[in-house]
């Protein structure tokens, strides 16, 4: 399998770092092959100018995603949401005709299950100081399945990727050792099950659940409403 | 009144740079001070970096919003979130000890309702290109209202500040001339009314709605989860 580990963390003596440093090895233990996108060793620019040409830093990084089968984005939470070089990254590489305006030969637009990146798959491990409660259903943070929900949803799904269940690490203020233990052999099992774990169930434009204007058919989740009416289940 | 516009796009003469203009000059015209933030202006680096100390041009940006009694946070909806350039003013401006991690002198953390920021209003005025229903609550890209939850709830909300409705302005793809006038009324309005709106309802730190561990209470809005639960109304 070809791996493309997406990493946003400035400091590689991190926990992330110490994450990304087992999953790479885990991975190419496991056969499979992989390329890096270390966000900060690449000094990446996050910044969307109004050039119209595709530079050369994003070429690459369409070259890197159109050889991987599967993606890891790996960041840590701040302010509720990715550092700005991840957003950055999605900014400039999902260029439209690429990540939006992608359409098929009739102008139909692909998205929402299918588009540029089909076929791949995606899986997100985000560490968060808070602590798990704090960011459950009912905690004031928000909880961790909805704050990722432009992540994973509005942005790696609609851009077509199957999207796996996120690795979680919360608490990350205080971790003791016993427990980077036994995140470490959580990351590893995950990794070990990349191609058979199923993804998260989210609803396809073209799948019969939404009308024209992508809203959820009155069928669909009857009454529902928020990022939970999206999933099949 | 004093007012900090911090400002996200890249091409001033887009939409949302009319509307900043049109946003400035009223303010100026009812008799405000305004100050600016204008991120791609100020060619602001948005990455954060693992130096100790507290650079100047964060310096300066703590300076102007001390000076401001409120905030206007104007950007355009890049993959359902803030261009990266804003992501990175939060992630860079709100630092340890100021942003978060900001106690009281018997060492409780004031957040949510209270903090550095506290006794300031906030607005946010976002553009998106998609169009309403897709943004509402049954809408495949998540209803507008809970994508901005990290900036308003988790971000201005959580370092003190008072959160007044959004501005929220959909369909910008396609914007024929009259609708533009529309737009602007509706902004003229909100800028006279900023002082005299209610903010969103959201629920302190320390109003008695959640336990120690940042969860709500059983008895308030029982059962309910999702980022509504976060609000009393």
């Amino acid at each position: 399998m070809n791996v493309l580990w997406i990493y946003a963390h400035p400091d590689p003596a991190s926990l992330n770092g110490a994450l990304r440093d087992e999953g790479v090895t885990t991975l190419r233990d496991l056969g499979h092959d992989v390329r890096e996108s270390d966000l900060y060793a690449m000094r990446w620019n996050p910044i969307v100018d109004e050039i119209a040409t595709v530079p050369e830093d994003v070429r690459i990084e369409h070259e890197k995603l159109g050889w991987a089968d599967t993606v890891i984005v790996q960041f840590p939470l701040w302010w509720a949401d990715t550092p700005a070089i991840l957003k950055g990254w999605f900014d400039r590489v999902f260029v439209q005709g690429y990540g939006y305006d992608y359409r098929d030969e009739t102008g139909h637009t692909l998205r929402y299950g299918n588009g540029v990146l089909a076929g791949k798959r995606a899986m997100v491990i985000v560490t968060a100081g808070a602590h798990e409660d704090s960011l459950g259903p009912r905690g004031a943070h928000g909880s961790l399945d909805d704050l990722l929900f432009n992540v994973q949803h509005a942005t790696l799904f609609y851009t077509g990727m199957t999207v796996l269940p996120p690795l979680k690490v919360t608490g990350t203020t205080r971790m003791p050792p016993e427990r980077f233990d036994c995140v470490v052999e959580q990351l590893r099992k995950r990794l070990h099950s990349l191609e058979t774990t199923d993804p998260l169930p989210y609803r396809t434009q073209d799948g019969g659940d939404y009308d024209r204007r992508l809203v959820l058919l009155p069928k669909v989740a009857p009454g529902q409403t928020g990022y939970g009416a999206h999933l099949t289940a």
